[in-house]
């Protein structure tokens, strides 16, 4: 394009603008949230477990105890990630909370493969990026360095890990989204899994394998879990990683169930600790869950009917993207087959452009940079969209508002570097 | 008694405590756990919310969010235990959690008036006992020494408090549950809690209160709860109090919600740090919990019931004791007007040798020293009875054998001496 072309462009992006601006619009894609539809699935928990409060052993679950969590409920999403329900603990509803537990239990105590506490010294975790803000915000609060690696179609780059490790013993972590990665959808290929759990690194070096979107498909079947213990312990890194889930974007948000699956010796290692600041998760809504699904393929038949609610959003999302932006190259995104969210790329020096021109316009975008470590995109390139909570209506609104502001800063960003 | 007299004596107990083992009991009073038919009383949960998952507010309680719990359900518990609902968050289902969590973010970076994380230097807390084993284990498990100071008949020494405080910086913490203590009974006096709340201190000296038994009581009416927080307002120590209480044993154990009060800015320091390891609390719970109660009436109601099935028990307890170990003058114990325990002072040095031969004839006591720091009763002395899960004849059988036991141990250990 022409400078003089590249300016008309503008100008006509910045009436469509002016007039999104005018439109009022008060749009949130933020957060990962299920929508009320989705939420509606689940209603049936709202009166569960009803009179009878045992489960399958007997166990009065209104009462203490149990640390481990029912182990009825174990079976099940063990099954659903790959882990044997003896090294499954169901915990309450965070899994978040497993992540920073246990990683404050080795600030504190070291884990059992430690010379110390990791308090002790310096520590460093390996941050795939795009990522989980999430993720990046526990080390933060805990005082661990983080080291963005990048994260390619199959997985994180493991040559660049290996090497990292490798040159440095104080990277002790891994965060790690196998399973329709928050935010790029990616999903690991066999052979990036066999290269993290083989990799040379600390006998303390942990993956956390964050399997959250495992059942999380918009695909006819979600992908069939890697038995990751089972690799790691052929490679001879039985304690490497930590293995979590949970019921948050299943059932409800935020009174679902989690679950951390590792090595016996670590899951030994975590109920040593979790008995200090617990007497046992909430059983009872464990025993809601159990009632609720029955089996394994229970969680997937429940899982088809997201689909049925979140394809249509997503499909949506695609179209749009690519009628406003196919033809002009000024940006690229993902098209995720599960997960909760799409990864856009906007031209590189513009994605805070874009989310402050939507702001301003009344739609809410995921922070700049929220995708890296210290929310920091070195690029200032990528922005996660969470298309989940919107009615399809005002989805299709805001992706279309979101595409002219991309549009818009792209046109501003090509025709400044022209006059440079 | 002379020798002879003992002798015949012991030898009369231990006929009765060969037939007390030839009985094969099972028998367990270790734990504050409620009975069944106390859960009962709750069962109306195990149906609610039912179809309406909003609250007064309109929030959509399924979803994620809301860090600080549900506004009209820290009402409620506010006005039970005397803390503004502004300045009370509503977690999970565990209050020890939540003194845990509290502990290791001040490890980790330091209360908001500390000088730099507690972790960088050696850290004390008093430990009034007999007290709750549970609390101890907290500074074990987070590498605070434990100072013990003596329960009064009106709650901790102050006099002593103060004087170590003022003779060692380093002491930042001090163990109290005000309401019918663990194990002791003990409800502190208005003086004591002045005492507390004024005494010199380091600025980030906390008072963790756990008022877990608040509305716990065996009598007409619960003691008014002491308003710690502004009392320690008016004495120039704001921050110093962390109030704790909890639905454990007011709804289901484990299944419950967990209140956290204190200051405004110990509280948005606590969110602060909380919000790194969970989005929000079980809030469908919280709804379950309010629509089951309705106001603090409900609760009071609801304890009401409680004390029904309870103090017959605690009943139970005080006649055996009276009349098997009333006259021998070989034991003391409480007569608690609520709360969940009953403790139970024998001829010093001879506390582990009763738990051992209860143990023998299978009755589980709560083990030896439990009730003091590092597990370790210096006068070898107090043994916490927790009469509250078995049914009355159990509890009478286990009563009377634990009685047996006692004497036994008493004549053994007075014809040691005379022999001595």
């Amino acid at each position: 394009m022409s400078a003089t072309e590249l300016g008309t462009t503008r100008d006509e992006l910045t009436t469509l603008y002016s007039d999104l601006q005018a439109a009022g619009l008060k749009l949130d894609l933020t957060r990962g949230k299920p929508a009320p539809d989705q939420l509606d699935l689940s209603n049936g928990l709202l009166s569960l477990p009803g009179d009878d409060y045992r489960d399958g052993a007997g166990t009065d679950c209104r009462n203490y105890g149990g640390l481990a969590g029912l182990p009825e409920l174990r079976e099940i999403f063990g099954e659903l990630i790959a882990v044997p329900a003896s090294q499954l603990v169901a915990a309450n509803n965070s899994s978040l909370q497993l992540m920073y537990d246990l990683t404050s239990y080795a600030i504190l105590h070291g884990t059992p493969d430690s010379d110390g506490p990791w308090g002790q010294q310096k520590i460093k975790f390996l941050c795939p990026a795009p990522g989980y803000d999430r993720h990046f915000s526990v080390c933060e609060a805990l005082g661990i360095e983080m080291i963005a690696v990048e994260m390619l179609p199959n997985g994180p780059d493991v040559d660049a890990c290996a090497a990292l490790i490798a040159a440095d013993p104080s990277i002790k972590g891994l965060w790690a989204v196998p399973t329709y990665s928050n935010p790029t959808g990616v999903t690991f290929s066999e052979d990036v899994v066999k290269a993290l759990v083989e990799m040379d690194a600390p006998a303390d070096f942990r993956i956390y394998w964050d399997n959250a979107y495992a059942v999380h498909t918009l695909a006819d079947t979600a992908p069939t879990p890697y038995p990751i213990l089972e690799m790691a312990a052929a490679a001879g890194n039985l304690n490497r990683p930590y293995v979590f889930a949970s019921t948050s974007k299943i059932t409800f948000a935020g009174s679902g169930v989690s679950f951390f699956g590792s090595s016996e010796a670590n899951v030994a290692w975590q109920q040593k600790y979790a008995a200090f600041s617990s007497i046992g998760p909430d059983k009872v809504n464990q025993l809601r869950h159990l009632k609720f699904f029955g089996d394994a393929d229970g969680v997937r038949a429940h899982m088809a009917r997201h689909r049925e609610l979140l394809a249509p959003k997503f499909k949506l999302v695609s179209e749009i993207l690519n009628n406003r932006l196919g033809s002009s190259k000024v940006a690229s995104w993902t098209d995720p087959e599960g997960g909760y969210f799409v990864s856009l790329d906007v031209i590189d020096g513009t994605a805070a452009r874009v989310i402050e021109l939507a702001k301003d316009a009344g739609i809410a975008l995921t922070a700049a940079g929220s995708t890296y470590p210290y929310k920091r995109d070195p690029y200032d390139r990528n922005i996660r969209l969470a298309p989940t909570f919107p009615g399809l209506d005002e989805l299709g609104t805001a992706m279309d508002g979101v595409a002219t502001c991309v549009l818009l800063a792209a046109a501003d960003k090509l025709l400044a570097d022209q006059k440079s």
